[in-house]
């Protein structure tokens, strides 16, 4: 894919790069790039990398929804460029890859609320976050759905109501992210997580990815009998049964392709 | 009014505080209490202020329910006492303005509820927070509703069981109230966060409160659902219409009144 | 009981041991294992013992479930072992005694998830915790429905996705333990938390924890809707109107046996 491209995509072995690559416009999340992003996570699920890192070119990670784009629309086409960005963040949650949001410089709004949809989130000393809508004339209604579900209630309304950023350290005390590192080793410590995060069988992370979705927000007992299916009926797959084989016969396991 | 009501009720600016002002009944929440309480957060509601300080005098922020109203209550009586509390708590998170707790003391029980339901919280570090029935001969079942809702489980789990005072450091940590500060700051730090909180259009933000509660124990696809149509039909607002316009001119924006 | 026995029930005063005793199967959970446990807990229930600590003898707290029962059994039997363990987990939050957790060495899969459906986890320092399912050929599904309603969502994906230990100190930050304390100090500080989380009447106390898991995961506005009609039944038993007497009266409250 080219330079001039909005996102890019760039495999290196197992894992994919997804980079928001419009630097002029902050990474502004507009309709036609809202939809590219969500067809580049698509395009990726369909491939066999094993993980994806969301990364962003020029000053900030991105700056939510493109004002350009919402002032004067009608009602019906800022709910349907909802719908579109409430898919790419239900798109990132169910591709079958680990997603990490290598997050640097700010991440307001609906920027915001992409490091809280991936997987696991790491972010540069230097990274803020914020849900900037409430101090202007509207309010982060969407983007505080994701960053409600990752921090607590109080910390989530400071949030909302102060549209403050909160800097990269506090993001990781809160939970937002999964560390704060010096912006030089921000590299390193994406690919390093994201190692981490993918080792064992692709197929079974993927079913366990998803599945944790499907039962965050059950009452216990509903989340119990969801995973109970879950859980039983991928003990039967052949990455299941060879991974307790080789651990009981104390040799590394082999995964199917 | 008075400085011989129970309920204190002071605008200063855009900025309304209720007193709890039963100092030595330790503002224990009796009936009559609580619907002096929600009479004067209603009547709030209904100004033009745009933040409101839920503030006490006296030793205590609040003891919680008054023994003496309860002790020998029958059934129905108890219920219909819970309900009106309950209603309190609600009308708090209901109430167009942002509610800043300002917690100096010990805040028990029904007290510590009210420091929960607040939008947002600033607790001296003198203070303290306890959910003390379970270590007398009943059980701070509705409290529990509003903390657990603040803090993780396993903390929850230890404030009911043990009853014991958390202090106002732990409680910052926890997620309970936004910031622990020392005494003399109390009032600066309130107001600051309430400025900070209270920024940009009073009607969006009043908007996004009532909408953020509504969206926050719902599961995630239900949330978004609830999101977009609130945050679509809101985009049509002249406030929203104004804070992008204002953005995209790069000028300050101007708010209805 | 012997100490040939795989569970280990002690009476020592106000409180029950129940020691997990598979030291060379590090505690794995086999189905047998499973059934005892919950048998000792149910057992348990039935006596005037007003705390429990789950505790465990060898080198590891639990390494979760038995592969060497899981691996090539049917979909059908894997299925009804993980009810069969929801069942363990469901019945430590269901028995009227306070539950704490005394974690030595590693809690991994299930192990982890039965210090996360304990009330209460005090965890020696050199404890470390681990959702490991999802870095071998299978995924910690069933675990995760109790380790993530301790910790918030980014916390719990790393768990479930990198499968690595996460040490004592990290798990109390995290909220999935109350204390991590010094190796030494491990069973003062358990029986300190409990001596303090079993504080008055037995009977309100037991109703109380039941109650709050009942309300956990419900919305806010159900769950008060349940909250009132416990507490106002709980309201006239003899026990919260002898607290309330007796916190009137200024003197110590008697309760029932």
């Amino acid at each position: 894919m080219s330079e001039a491209s909005d996102v890019l995509v760039h495999r290196d072995g197992a894992f994919t790069t997804i980079t928001m690559n419009r630097p002029k416009r902050r990474n502004a999340l507009s309709r036609a790039f809202l939809l590219q992003l969500t067809d580049a996570f698509r395009a990726t699920a369909a491939t066999d990398a094993r993980g994806v890192v969301l990364a962003a070119n020029g000053p900030v990670f991105s700056a939510g929804h493109d004002f350009a784009d919402m002032a004067g629309a009608p009602h019906a086409d800022v709910r349907a460029l909802l719908r579109i960005c409430t898919e790419l963040m239900g798109t990132i949650q169910s591709v079958p890859q680990v997603v990490v949001a290598r997050v640097h410089g700010l991440a307001t709004a609906a920027g915001c609320q992409l490091v809280a949809s991936c997987d696991l989130a790491v972010a540069a000393e230097s990274a803020g976050f914020a849900a900037p809508g409430g101090k202007g004339g509207w309010f982060c209604h969407t983007p505080l759905v994701a960053i409600s579900r990752n921090v607590g209630r109080k910390r989530a309304a400071e949030m909302a109501l102060t549209g403050e950023v909160v800097d990269a350290a506090t993001a990781a005390d809160w939970g937002l992210v999964n560390y704060a590192v010096p912006d030089g080793d921000l590299d390193k410590a994406v690919h390093d997580l994201l190692r981490r995060a993918t080792q064992g069988s692709p197929a079974s992370k993927a079913l366990g990815k998803q599945a944790m979705y499907a039962q965050f927000d059950r009452p216990e007992h509903d989340a119990y009998a969801y995973a109970i299916e879950v859980m039983a009926a991928s003990s039967q797959r052949p990455e299941a049964q060879e991974g307790m084989r080789a651990f009981l016969d104390k040799r590394p396991p082999t995964w199917p392709a």
